[in-house]
């Protein structure tokens, strides 16, 4: 009998210089994958190195959470670059996570786009493709997206390699997209209901929509939040769930 | 019968988003091995892309050229950063670098500090050991510092791998350190002067001094400056003068 | 009799720390008003005190040329920011031109957004009456936008000042846009051109569109540019021209 | 008969972007001059512009707290700036802020250097001279510095309006100088100590050194450190034991 099994991932390091953000020791004790902020949006070199120091000693996977160039709108806002510049900005944000981690003895798995890029890469075929491709000059390394987007399917079809994740806390749309944070009910609150959305997801691959019905997502990793001490305690009931319930907690890399 | 071999560096990929600096078809025709940039005091990651490209295409060795984090002041303002600053900076700067050359089929062969950076590590012992730890801890990358600095020894008394280079365009004093900047006759801007402080230096490894005397330098690079289209023709000019010398031009990686 | 009178702006202190770009004294000898970068998209205050005192020296008036936060794109790129964060970096990068405007005597008559926030706020009456009015409440400074736009109408409409104006060496398409750059013929780099549009646009106000026919665009300032030498030549002769044609040439604030 | 006064004045707006740090509310509930970040070492626009109608609600005098450009390492760390480099930062960031002030109505009564710049200033007469002459060359605002130090002689020396602060928790040696922050006791944590420290200031202006001796220091306003939770209670502590003492709680401005 085959077990089903989730990765569970969470973006962490995003402090930067004197700034603390996120409880992130909480947070690696709970997950299997760590998306660790680059230096765009948060994440200066000092708190990169620490940061996977922390992942490494927890033998938690090790993502570059790759952004826009935008401090102070920490990555959030969508930035009109060229496709030449996402995969110059990307290959510059990994590479210096990569020498970072092999200084610490670890490495990187797979990269991760951050706020509005991620957005963009999930929406538009063409970025994802730019993103991939840009990882496929420099090795084998997977881009983790929103499962069911058209970037998953372009980068996919580009033969390129792809981690699907789905969001336990965000309403979805009967054609399987995020509901837009503005709508009411977009971010789901409630603790409960956030794990059993991570058992259904886990088990079935499945999540009830806005209109309930249940579509089938088949995401191979969920996203946890962790930049409040709550949503820590959040994510540590949700794996607590999952390993009740017979599922395993295993990194997809 | 060995043939005197020498190499010659020059900084390149200066310019940055919209700005233009320095003329690198021009250098990179003269130099063996070339200092590149990584976005700390110029160098966005488009222009590394193109200027790494540029300098494989005529396979010149590539260097990563780490500075200070200081745009504005190109690297050229000393910042009292803590040695653990230093060192995940160079390690950030190194890796961003080492990617992009990855995704275009070369790789980074050495490290120079650059600008304010540079001033201290050749002076300062333990700036120059951290550095070169910083590297041993990604492979063996060696540092190109100031020939008979106390950087150099610093490193090398630690089983660091170190190049020295020396400046043609620079008045040595009789202890064999560069005379200031603000001094009168510091730089020497007459190019006869130059080619053959170059042919002096890459043959018997001497430089005559402020007082007149020779000291042994010994330096396996000759730095060449490249920031203005004057500095590439005289470039070009000490090249043709150390090969019609018999001197062999060879990277030291 | 009236006297057909027009204002001529140029965007200049577009430098950068150790980076130069363009030929701001040649443009400073040619036009009425300034546009100075403030630092967001170029302009480190050092070079924004000279480029003050050198457009004071000639009595050009000084316009504060804001932008987006970008540097490495030169505020070309579209980032969508929320309205009261442009609102606060107007005042920001105003306020910090006007101290050092009056460290030299001098002071600021007028605001143009530069780049992506221009494009967005002559296109978005939201945005335009947005910085409108962050400039109404320190006082009643001009903005400059792009004639017939809906940003004017808008800003207008909420009873703000506006200045207008147009460009002689851009297409306009028969509503009275700006043909897009990608369009064959949007630039028009033909001289005699450019100086016979300045002659029309001076006098009677009007250009000829992309489709042959004359619409009016009653702008009160001609947008010249300036990062080439060329563009600093053409603009002389444009002036010339203007004159030589009975035009008066004089700033609008 | 005159009743002693003292000012009491902190550091706030040091949050930045997506990144909060001190309690700000509470800080203002007990200061009478709030130290706002303008952006270079902490302090975006749009916290900029909160912090401002925060002070203003409590009629808080405000001060442009000036820093190096030094972001990722909050302005603690010195940057070898030219005089002039450091004149026009200082200018840009004053002007910045007093346009958001006057944005809210209100506006900025003097200027504090922050961190690295604070302790150049203080140390080093030029440095000092450079910023009040600045300060001089946009009206008459005072500049904040360390009682006693070079600085406050250089700059009043030459004819500028200085403030003198002095700091409670923080040791003094015999000659009036604060103790190295690395000596042992350089930072004073006892609460009561503190308390008791800033009623001697306040009173006649004395502080009891290293050695047990006491000397005068004369300052106008005491410093209160605001970035923990902890400092804000402990400034309100003393700020009730100087108003129970009788001293007057003024502003400087």
């Amino acid at each position: 009998m085959l077990v089903p099994t989730i990765d569970l991932n969470a973006d962490i390091g995003e402090s930067y210089g004197a700034w603390r953000m996120g409880d992130d020791d909480a947070v690696l004790d709970v997950v299997t994958s760590a998306n660790i902020a680059c230096g765009y949006h948060a994440g200066d070199p000092v708190t990169m190195l620490a940061t996977l120091r922390a992942a490494a000693r927890r033998e938690v996977r090790i993502g570059a959470h790759v952004s826009y160039p935008d401090l102070v709108g920490f990555g959030r806002r969508e930035l009109n670059c060229a496709g030449e510049e996402i995969a110059a900005d990307v290959l510059y944000q990994l590479g210096a996570l990569q020498a970072l981690a092999r200084s610490v003895g670890t490495f990187v798995r797979y990269v991760k786009p951050h706020g509005a890029l991620y957005n963009r890469a999930c929406a538009d075929p063409d970025i994802a493709v730019v993103i991939a491709d840009a990882l496929a000059s420099v090795g084998r390394i997977p881009v983790l997206l929103l499962a069911g987007s058209p970037g998953v399917a372009a980068a996919e079809g580009n033969g390129r390699p792809v981690v699907t994740e789905a969001f336990a806390d965000r309403a979805y749309t009967p054609d399987g997209a995020l509901a837009p944070r503005r709508h009411p009910g977009a971010v789901i609150s409630d603790e409960a209901a956030v794990v059993e959305r991570c058992l259904r997801l886990a088990t079935d691959g499945t999540v009830i929509t806005t209109d309930g019905t249940a579509i089938r997502i088949g995401a191979r990793s969920l996203c946890l939040h962790g930049d409040t001490p709550n949503a820590a305690a959040l994510a540590r009931k949700a794996r607590e769930a999952l390993q009740a319930a017979g599922i395993g907690i295993a990194a997809f890399a």
